[in-house]
């Protein structure tokens, strides 16, 4: 049996209570933290927690090689662990995917996500959120400019006047030359404004720190942003489309937006 | 204070720890059920779980009369309950903005939440989905065919190759003649599904009893699941758009999708 688990947020209280119960009564458990992480819980917080030890795993432990977590879990109840919820990545339906072609059962246990947070934070209507996108550091990018992957996105939400939430790249494990098992990287907002403002100088939002118990969260223009700090990772940026009027008077009022930045429509 | 928190998707173990904890400490909780439900726990295993009384209130109880929320949470510490995440809704940012307006200090703890469900259950990709919509019941729409916001978030989303989440309609209060104190109703995914398939007949995910110990998964033609019973609610639909490899294989494999329906582009 093979138990995706999604920890949530922020720290170990972000996880469900079925959640827990689950990776409690599990009798192995391994976590990724390539994908996201948890910025306010190690992984010995989550052990002593929740009393089980916790094999992390690194991107090729999962994608390339991934037997030891489905030979386990041919044997015994195996909790695999990611932060937000677990299947918002291709990896994880994959691994789901070798686990079904072997016969192993498998279940999922839902968490809360940065997808929910931006819109619950920010007040922009979740329904009027068009697809996201990741922004990649610089170097992974390897060209001038903003990728088209990103860009793309950006018109077409705003061509249908709606919001979009920008992830911020996450390198974990690897760095601008390849492999580096020490390198740790999480891009800030500030950093991701100053990308996106030299082709899109226009309202931005950013949520710091989303699912903890002081999440910070700006909106201002792109330009601006970009010459702030805050704080912590992880960060999110959201580029609004159209704002209605609730929308309007929620980022003035939670977020510090400039009226004239905020105009419904 | 005022703190929003999510119930996530099913029973009484769906919310966080830090949920849980937040409702513990809470001097008063309210909880509204009209925009969406917990179908595996009633207010009274709530209370029971967390030995707190738990006050319901109407959506005329929250949108047009907030002031019994309002003023205890001028006083002490109100917890204020809503199944998945409290604010992906628009009323829910307005009695955070009147709450605001009055200088009580807010705070969200999120729940797991349907759109994520719909993503991780399907094995859809959570990036590929555009803008999700409700499906209305006929007698509310009160017109003939689907109403415009419908077809035209399918039509938009189909255009970009993305995936759409259709929400189902719920009426808790309220019926075809207007108030109706003890009416409940779940639109259920085959009526669903045969309301769509009247324009559009193609592939079609249901969803029902996300984050249930037992979710169901199912996909075929809109037609053919216009013909199944899904039972207990809450249900979803998901219309895919454009499949890659990964999503078929996951849909073949986990939602029993006929392959002359699942080609990968």
């Amino acid at each position: 049996m093979l138990t995706f688990i999604g920890l949530g947020l922020y720290d170990e209280r972000s996880i469900t209570i079925e959640g827990r119960d689950a990776l409690r009564g599990a009798d192995r458990a391994f976590m990724e933290r390539y994908t996201s992480r948890l910025s306010g819980a190690d992984r010995e917080t989550l052990e002593a927690e929740h009393g089980i030890e916790i094999e992390t795993r690194d991107r090729a432990g999962v994608e390339r090689d991934p037997e030891a977590i489905l030979a386990a879990a041919e044997r015994e109840d195996v909790a695999f662990l990611t932060a937000g919820d677990p299947m918002i990545s291709t990896t994880h339906v994959d691994l789901r995917l070798r686990a079904a072609d072997r016969g192993i059962e498998t279940r999922i246990v839902h968490g809360t996500t940065a997808e929910a947070a931006a819109s619950s934070l920010t007040g922009l209507q979740n329904y009027r959120f068009g697809p996201a996108t990741t922004l990649p550091f610089p170097y992974a990018h390897r060209a001038d400019g903003l990728p088209a992957s990103v860009s793309n996105t950006l018109d077409d939400n705003r061509d249908r006047g709606l919001h979009t939430l920008v992830y911020l790249d996450i390198k974990v494990g690897e760095g601008p030359t390849g492999e580096e098992p020490n390198n740790e990287e999480y891009m800030t907002a500030d950093v991701a404004a100053e990308l996106l403002s030299a082709e899109y100088d226009r309202l931005g939002v950013v949520v710091a720190r989303a699912g903890s118990p002081d999440p910070r969260v700006e909106a201002d223009s792109l330009s601006a942003l970009a010459n702030r700090e805050f704080g912590d990772p992880l960060h999110l940026l959201v580029v609004p489309g159209e704002l209605h009027q609730l929308e309007s008077e929620a980022l003035r009022e939670f977020a510090d937006a400039p009226a004239e930045l905020t105009e419904p429509v």
